[in-house]
């Protein structure tokens, strides 16, 4: 039983999941022509080249075992979530992930054969939209194509579309904050719907759905995933800045040129001197050198933002600490303290 | 019963449905803030803004009736068709549809007061990825809330998802036939993919399935919709350049300074003449001016391209009504007389 639910286990079911459906996608693609079926091999590649597969492995725990019924349940949370990672790449204008190329990263070197810029990059964002609309639908039809019966299925769509709807806000909010000056955003709100639902309550919930939980450990799975879910994105958002480049996989100067306003930047803004305004005014700039955005990287220390984001994290990681202890202390409490344990700590 | 077959009255049911859905949204979207509410009220502007719903009304000519039932399945239909338009005019660069200004046209305006070019364009772009996200999401959605049996939800979801899978490579090869020149490309397989399989395949297959109509049927219903489908594109592409522009509702220049390489074009390429092919150097240039666009618009005439398109419509439209004359002559078969008899002579 223990062994079943380790995460590697889940991943290897998932990554052989997804790679098999990649492939019967591609081959059938071939009909309408070659490109289509490079099409699937490119997105095979970018989806088989990394990535911990953690959200399917929560629905795993929350099932409770890793059978063949599971498996494209799990696998539908990790298709919404690249499904969205493809579309935020072309949002935020990244060419990279994990370190590797991207699907419009992939095809902008496909198509420098043929076209030149700025059409090129262009039509690269273009196959990337298009990869995420594929997946979006492939973790649907993954669901459905799982044995479980019609009730649950229904209800474990009804899981992903909230999730989807959720996501979808937590990124326009994300997109808007940065440039959007007469509005308040709330950074906490935007996590929640950003990561907490998509990436932890969806995938526990689906989980609990198909091994008929109660309604209480579903509403105790949910207040769990909502806090970890919080906790993990102002994490991410703080590696984002002052995480090792090589490890995280994206350059930490991104989400400053950007202008991302994220919990760290406003407990900066709350924070920052005269001399620290003026270098942030350099923030969301498009040309601010590599100098200046390193500076406002030290002022962000400076001012305290960074510790006291870092006290965020670990206070919204004692929630979700909480929220665990409400449970009964089974196999599924064990695992979710082990993963806490491992979120709590990660560096990249 | 044929009162109820009105394509009036599916359209005013299908609209009210997806009215209501959208306001639902709207109204749950302003826990998360004031912007996520606004751009559900802003894809209700345009999706109410216009079409003419044919895709649902092929869901309910083949279901039979026009029920409480079968509204939200044929209303799936539309979503998705508008949410590959949105995601479409992304990839097209288009600000205008049906006469109107679409998602990206409408947050470019909104993005006005906040943010300068380019980056306010690529914003505005980033909403309209999102929003087709969101109502594709909403499409499969809209089938998991009929009351139809599980069994049947599977199936027409099955047909969701084997649409969605077609639409996007006949896209992707629309957009790569625009510029990758070391590859053959079919337009007719790419009309296939892209025009009938989710335009009229999925809404005909979907009805019959939930008026639990013979494979027999299922088969003759998906010949015509193959057809009448490839039929229509053609036409699509004749109209994209020699319409009526205010009619049409976009501009007639689009596709040939896009470099779109419709049927149209292949068959002028295989015609035209030293001088033609000089002027049709500026075709797919996107510095080419209106006068040489318009000289190559007058050549396609000239060259009999126009005619062998126009004559390849027709042939196409034949095959659909020979279709149909496999059909019992009931109810569903005088509609979809009515229909290709109406498709047929559009001008628009």
């Amino acid at each position: 039983m223990t062994r079943s639910l380790s995460p590697d286990v889940t991943r290897q079911a998932v990554d052989s999941y997804i790679a098999d459906l990649l492939r019967e996608r591609a081959d059938d693609a071939a009909e309408l022509g070659e490109s289509y079926e490079q099409f699937w091999h490119t997105i095979s590649s970018v989806v088989m080249a990394g990535g911990k597969r953690i959200r399917p492995h929560l629905t795993v725990i929350a099932y409770g075992e890793l059978d063949d019924k599971i498996v494209p349940v799990a696998a539908a949370q990790e298709l919404i979530h690249i499904a969205m990672l493809m579309h935020d790449d072309v949002i935020d204008q990244d060419f990279v992930r994990h370190g590797v190329a991207n699907v419009n990263g992939r095809y902008q070197k496909v198509y420098a054969a043929f076209v030149d810029e700025p059409r090129r990059t262009h039509y690269a964002y273009s196959a990337a939209v298009l990869a995420g609309d594929a997946l979006l639908s492939e973790s649907y039809h993954a669901v459905h194509s799982s044995g479980f019966d019609a009730e649950m299925i229904r209800r474990v769509s009804a899981q992903l579309h909230r999730a989807v709807y959720e996501v979808i806000g937590g990124e326009l909010l994300d997109v808007e904050a940065a440039f959007v000056t007469d509005k308040v955003f709330s950074p906490l709100s935007i996590y929640r719907y950003k990561t907490s639902s998509y990436s932890f309550i969806c995938p526990l919930v689906s989980g609990a759905i198909c091994a008929r939980k109660s309604d209480e450990t579903i509403a105790i799975l949910t207040d769990f995933a909502t806090n970890i879910g919080i906790a993990f994105q102002i994490q991410d958002d703080l590696l984002g800045v002052f995480g090792d480049e090589a490890e995280f996989g994206k350059t930490t100067t991104g989400d400053l040129r950007e202008g991302k306003r994220t919990l760290l930047v406003a407990a900066h803004e709350e924070r920052m001197n005269d001399e620290q305004r003026e270098h942030f005014s350099r923030f969301g700039v498009d040309d601010a050198t590599d100098d200046q955005l390193s500076q406002i990287k030290k002022d962000l220390e400076d001012s305290g933002a960074k510790a006291e984001t870092e006290h965020q994290v670990r206070m919204y990681f004692d929630k979700a600490r909480a929220a665990l202890d409400q449970l009964r202390a089974d196999e599924m409490r064990q695992q979710l303290e082990a993963l806490h344990l491992k979120l709590s700590g990660r560096r990249a």
